[in-house]
């Protein structure tokens, strides 16, 4: 029996479809000229932040807190990584203004024409722990073409909760197998497929730690499709 | 003090963006076709239909019922009408399908146009009733542009409950003076201004109801912005 179509691709976002390091260092380095601070590696600022996003979400996929949204534990984690590193000069203002450094990731280079020729074909969601402002925002800004945002904020159950697969699903209107999950790491994927049977896409982004820190790509194996970048994922899906 | 600039605009869908009457009618006489039904009139259908729209959804306002999506209480209803008009032809796969011509709806001729030109400058989402899925198979289907799909679905509760429009802005993480309510209907515009000082944009949609049972269009005081139609509100919001 040949497969369900697929009707709707649902993207991670932070370090699929965006990067999020040189953003993050881009904007940091802004700041840093505006107040005059010198001497701090915003690169290495990006890395301790994005350290602290798994553990700040286990706290609420484990139930020790309610739920709320990714600006939030955000905004809790600039806070310590200024406080470990040392850089004083920045107040409560600033710190607001570097957590928005997150709505303002620029996509990878193939992502905008990807997704166009995609969205011919295919509903494009957002599947995402990033909240609803923020994937909003920075669809506006970078101009995302998604149908529609999901994710996080609208399941209230972090990645990879398999509540947040299967309610997106369901909030599509579509199987499981009828969805696709493109992803640049293999947990999440695997997540969407033991979920509901979410079919999958690995799109591996070497530079998502940075130039010189290239990961190796997982093995493709266990995958529905394996693409170079959204280009080469388009192709593939035939749109 | 200068008003806060708005930021995004929320969308009434049925009535306001899209022409339910004579869509519903369409669907209806091609499925007729398709079974060799004759003597319905499908107008008639989609005025009953909407009818029971109001009624259905105060079951789950009232806490009669859990929150249950749009499509579930339209395959309810229809099964109504049907009954009502002894339609006895259709069986469940037929009414399954008839619920999907609220997904198949057509746009006004300004809708397109005005809310491109819209796009450009504003954050454009809905705030429907309708659930995410009928909306964004609506959205794709007819090309409308929207940045986000909000909503009952989103927010569990239906309009005029103040907690959709307040959750609505939330989630876009704007204050409600931010945000322009964008309806046909003055009762949902209210209940935007009062749920959370939503600005509002009345779009009066004569064809509503059909042709030759235009409804004259409520006292223009009292809203933010009155306009003819969505080329004519991107003209008074500068867009």
């Amino acid at each position: 029996m040949p497969d369900a179509p697929i009707r709707a691709l649902l993207f991670d976002v932070f370090g699929t479809v965006v990067d999020w390091r040189s953003g993050v260092e881009r904007e940091g380095r802004a700041i840093a000229v505006r107040r005059g601070i010198e001497g701090v590696d915003w690169a290495e600022v990006a890395d301790r932040w994005r350290a602290l996003y798994g553990p700040s979400m286990q706290e609420v996929r484990s139930g020790a807190r309610p739920f709320v949204s990714l600006d939030v534990l955000h905004r809790e984690s600039i806070e310590r990584v200024v406080d470990e590193l040392g850089i004083e000069a920045l107040d409560g203002a600033d710190l607001d203004e570097l957590t928005l450094a997150w709505h303002r990731l620029d996509p990878w280079p193939d992502v905008i024409e990807g997704l166009t020729r995609l969205k011919a074909r295919y509903i494009l969601a957002t599947q995402s722990n990033g909240n609803i402002a923020l994937m909003v925002n920075m669809a506006k800004r970078a101009g995302l073409p998604w149908d529609c945002i999901l994710g996080a904020e609208v399941t209230r159950h972090y990645k990879p909760d398999a509540e947040c697969y299967r309610r997106a699903c369901e909030l599509l209107g579509l199987p499981g197998e009828q969805c696709l999950m493109v992803a640049a790491h293999p947990s999440d994927l695997e997540a969407a497929h033991d979920a509901c049977g979410m079919r999958t896409a690995y799109v591996p982004r070497p530079l998502e730690y940075g130039a010189g820190r290239e990961r190796p790509p997982a093995s493709a194996e266990g995958f529905d499709y394996v693409a170079t970048d959204f280009l080469d994922l388009a192709t593939e899906l035939e749109a």
